[in-house]
């Protein structure tokens, strides 16, 4: 049971009926996702968080394949259930098999855990030194 | 100043030099970055981690760049200085200018946001339905 | 099913006998919630956080209400289910309603997004310049 | 050192422009603050993450002091250094003192605590059952 | 559901299969843990994590027990279901009762509520004075 | 500079005076650390949260370097550079090196990124069965 009522979609008029519809075209989909059925109690705050959604998701210098995957990283690391489902369902949508899920994965916990280490050992950053070029001096804070 | 002493170049023989030379080599540098030299106090975990390593970065479905953005991903929501620095000099190395990198933090923006307000309202998954495909039911915890 | 048993207010007696009393007593209640219950088995432990609990919710410069949304706000931040229960509950009993409760979820959305980014971009801090005041000295760290 | 350039005020034209005078104004401050300038690179994300503030951070059902201590409560959760300097700025220019903020503080510390205890008990969660009225029916997943 | 499908003992092959048994034999179990199963779709990723616990748990300056309780002090700060599950199981099996869980328990409490307070206090670090003893040089970011 | 200001002992009186006597004599210090003068601008909190202290770290069945490796594995989880730095000073204290404390961050590691796999993948957890014993049923929730 979610902490807030999810608005049906027979509900929905005005600003929340245009994004609901907006986000069924977009997605070519028949049913509006319950996340932002969760949202629609707070029209302005659902509607803030669509365009926004619609700004950082649309392919730019990256395509749409590699930000389900940034969203499945941030999602594996924080274990938030209905996000993992969401974008790992995404992730085989767009092609991705077990053996390539996993592939994420192996990723994600690699650094997941030399994240816990480097922050535990506080190593000092210093840019790489490429063989055959000069050194990157560090910055202020490198 | 790091919590335990970097083992320098100089110093390292036997299974630290040989996965010092092994992470120079393979990686184009001149100079060992200070996350190995703190991890050569313990040999093992040292040549462990180093072929872990090798094993999630080498490209197969996904490609070299993608799992830098994975590792910047990670580094961001944990918030880990060392990391965060590390993967983006990779992706700037790799050709992501401001307005890429950019693009990369909006959608780690996103999510976070997200992850946290699906948490907070327990937001229950369903798959996506479609238009014009029949709805996948749901798993046990779907 | 808890990881360890949960000891039932019959089994009560001195120390947890004490503690379950005050909670009820204190809070109106007529259960002792689950959470005290899977502490009781340390009687010594169950003791410390139930005055440590009685100190920092007691209203002073903050409300009853501030300090359950404060609770909210770390709780969805750290994806704990018993206590986003827990509190959005207490939200509803002190009167909030559902979009009331999204007004709360839109504030912990964005700094949970913009914490990523700021930590992801190393972004340098500097005190805010108010149109017609002198500039505030940064600190060591500012 | 920033991951990305700040976009300097004086650089800032078009969308970069309107934002970072209507960020001026809306708070008024003389300076845009360095988050702003980081976001810049992309003026449309700039500007889709202000509107999201606009919305988020209006005074509602919640009060701006509220909505500053739910910035707090976030950023020492997660540690960013950058988003707890820029809030407890607010706190204290909104009249919080010092042991006003220290009662904050006590409230995160609590539940950071008991959110990591009763996630690593798996304690069930029921609804609260007061003193002469009747017990609340948990939900499925109660 | 899982993501990914978990790879049965019964299909298991070459390496996946050498895997498997090294698992059962080491750890005296009579079939693999299901998170061995789910790595199983990528066998250099299943080895070389295998390969790597093994390095990590192995007892030296600390014994089997203390590995496990740091194995759950770092589930119960991630919120880990199945983490915490296997871990805590460990505990019990090494013979730690509930009073002694809870004693865990109350360390890891202490200090997920501390580390947000210090962190958003931003208190600065000096090392300890001890009383007949000379005070210790601060390091470059003590 | 800390958020707020650190309460110097020469100023301390009262409840402040008291607890800061007990701090240096049950730790055989001659300062007081900066993490309690932080919580000084608030009596009862810094009363409340040192008396938690002794609760929780007082040795039973777990000794007190064990506490402290629970302390040093929620720190490195939570990137908390005070807590860190203090807690790594005292395993030092207790006797621990360089190769012991890089043990304990490599469980540490392996455990951060298994615990983000497991969730990512959200893989369902089974009690072990150990060779030579009847399986154990599941719980509700196993």
């Amino acid at each position: 049971m979610p902490v807030t009522r999810l608005v049906p979609e027979e509900e929905a008029t005005g600003k929340v009926r245009a994004v609901y519809d907006d986000i069924m075209a977009t997605r070519g989909l028949a049913r509006v996702p319950n996340y932002w059925k969760a949202l629609a109690a707070n029209p302005d705050y659902l509607e803030a968080t669509w365009q926004n959604l619609k700004v950082v998701m649309r392919p730019g210098r990256l395509d749409r394949l590699t930000k389900e995957i940034i969203a499945v990283a941030v999602s594996a690391t924080n274990g938030c259930e209905y996000c993992i489902r969401s974008h790992t369902d995404q992730l085989k949508e767009l092609g991705l098999d077990d053996a390539a899920i996993l592939e994420v994965m192996g990723v994600i916990d690699f650094f997941n855990g030399s994240n816990a280490v480097s922050s535990g050992l506080r190593v000092p950053y210093e840019p790489p030194v490429y063989a055959g070029r000069p050194a990157q001096p560090a910055g202020a804070d490198g």
